[in-house]
């Protein structure tokens, strides 16, 4: 099967690019040698999504994605988007970019752990990479070329396109003191951050976003973790949890993907190849900056118009967070995959470089920032 | 005097337009109605920049980011890189860029405090925002629009195009235990910071960075600081002064810019104003990267190679450093320009919502991760 649209009336492509050429200078066009008609092809792609429609942050970055390619290719690759559900279900479209029935996929690669336990590492885990760090691991610390091999094995690559941030640690409906307040309360929160919270004690339950408000009220549950202020504002929780704990230690960041077919991406002539390429960069400074100003923004929102208490989870249950986290990852740094180990040993030991920058250089301005400086 | 060049034999193009249009399936293309001849017009762009050639981070992104340009345009615009002094001397490329000689430059907004002095708040300033809290104000809580402002005033617009993230403090031939140290010691730091040190106590000396490490070897200066460990490596300073201070309150991000002539930018057709503005914030995120990876790795080289000690600046220092950062940026706030004003009103008032969730939630992480966490 052909997937590929091409636009059958080609000629209004180069009509718009006749157009183009007119506002401009003309003049050295018209005393240029006569050349032979170039036929431009016109190309869509489907981009398959994880996220609802004008999901804040996420699903609108998705958006943004496929209208930066379009606009730097001037429609020579035109990407149309499908929301979760629309072409296939959320958790279909890493699949229908590997079959060919999407080119592209925009989520995060951690949802496929039941394909490659290596594919958390792309997207963050508990106590591990910021979003800074992340970039810098992918971009010059071999993380692109590791995930390259982790993904070749599916025929498709994957390129960072947004970043949350460090998230929010979650909603609860009463006070955590301790660890001893975790025990046996039912607790949404998914992956291996729910593994986290499993070996603290809590009983971890996993349901999709749009079913939490439900359960908060009903009293199915006593505590939900979804992403940050911006994104939970919308969903609600604060009607019924007042107790909004940080930071999530289970997701210092959460990079998303887009995912390409790579027979799809090799058949695109090159200067497609490239602004598919860099527009997911832009994209993921772009999201990365969404989140960072309306983060504040909806806590801010959420403290004076909804009656928010902002906690810091105790120093107990950070602690025993991380000692879990280690147990976790180190289930995965001794994987019987071996690429999983690979990435695991990759990840960690870029992890080691990178923390000393992160502690001895940002961490010391930001605690003299902290303590000194109210403008 | 018309400045823009266009390649003569414009068919060499057409050629690799054809080539590219065959590389892939031809099969629509053949069954396309004739379209008309398109002559794509090709357009050189000269881009002046501040850095010496190759110079790490900075002028190797300058280069990228003209690559990144031509790469994505497939040569429609081809941009041509002329390190500091090639074309013009580093602190003229401003100016060129105003007059058109040049289309393009690249440099850090600071240098132009002359013109104005709300260019530091799109660089950096003492005691302000870190690269992810500069890029959340730029690109969503109306930086750009202010910088829009300023720069209309030249008839350029500016992008940012790259950040150093926090920089180091410096390099002090004598350990410093408190403000007493500080007092009459000959030191190299430009800009808004020398002001900032000036009040401290020390003498503050402004030499171009190629001539740091003759000053430190004669005794004419005590102290220096450039950039960070990445930059710093290079230039030796280790040899001399063997204490690196963390971390720079004077710099907690400086970012470059890429600044365009606006009528030569209006000029372009939309597809490649779209390129070089999604280029420039493709590069935002690379440089931000290669600094974050490359400067603990040359930082460990320093200390084990070159038995450099890292020390942290004391809390004298860093309280005293806030507080003449206040005064010297309590200066601008009252300026007698109603734009450096209305920056500075803009970047308080945003520093204001961004740092609760660098402190609440990044910090609060780094805090955790960093105490308990030690895969």
């Amino acid at each position: 099967m052909k997937r590929r649209d091409f636009i059958a009336g080609a000629a209004a492509g180069a009509g718009a690019l006749a157009l183009t050429a007119c506002s401009s200078d003309n003049s050295s066009t018209a005393s240029a040698p006569a050349a032979p008609a170039v036929q431009q092809e016109r190309i869509t792609w489907r981009m398959v999504t994880t996220w609802p429609r004008n999901f804040p942050g996420l699903g609108v970055g998705a958006q943004r994605l496929a209208d930066r390619i379009t606009q730097m290719s001037d429609g020579r690759l035109t990407v149309q988007v499908y929301s979760a559900g629309e072409l296939v279900p959320a958790l279909g479209t890493f699949d229908a970019v590997i079959e060919g029935s999407a080119e592209m996929s925009h989520g995060a690669a951690y949802y496929w752990q039941n394909k490659s336990q290596a594919t958390s590492f792309f997207t963050g885990v508990p106590y591990g990479m910021t979003s800074r760090e992340l970039a810098a691991w992918i971009r010059y610390m071999g993380g692109q070329e590791i995930w390259d091999k982790v993904y070749d094995q599916y025929g498709v690559k994957g390129f960072l396109s947004g970043d949350t941030g460090t998230q929010a640690g979650g909603w609860f409906r009463n006070e955590l003191t301790g660890l001893s307040d975790v025990q046996g309360i039912r607790f949404r929160t998914p992956g291996l951050g729910g593994q986290v919270w499993q070996q603290l004690g809590a009983t971890v339950v996993n349901m999709a976003g749009g079913e939490i408000y439900a359960a908060l009220q009903s009293g199915a549950l006593d505590a939900a973790e979804f992403v940050g202020p911006y994104n939970d504002l919308a969903l609600g929780f604060h009607q019924i949890a007042k107790n909004y704990y940080f930071p999530s230690f289970i997701e210092p960041g959460l990079a998303t993907e887009a995912v390409v077919n790579k027979s799809k991406f090799a058949e695109l002539p090159q200067d497609l190849q490239r602004i598919v390429e860099f527009a997911c960069q832009a994209e993921y400074d772009q999201v990365a900056s969404d989140f960072y100003a309306n983060d504040p923004i909806a806590l801010a929102t959420l403290v004076r118009e909804h009656g928010v208490t902002v906690r810091q989870f105790p120093e107990e249950i950070l602690r025993a967070g991380a000692e879990a986290a280690k147990n976790i990852l180190g289930g995965l740094r001794t994987s019987n995959d071996a690429l999983t180990r690979e990435t695991a040993e990759s990840y960690f030991n870029s992890l080691a470089i990178l923390r000393t920058r992160t502690e001895q250089t940002d961490m010391a301005f930001l605690r003299a920032r902290e303590q000194f400086f109210q403008p």
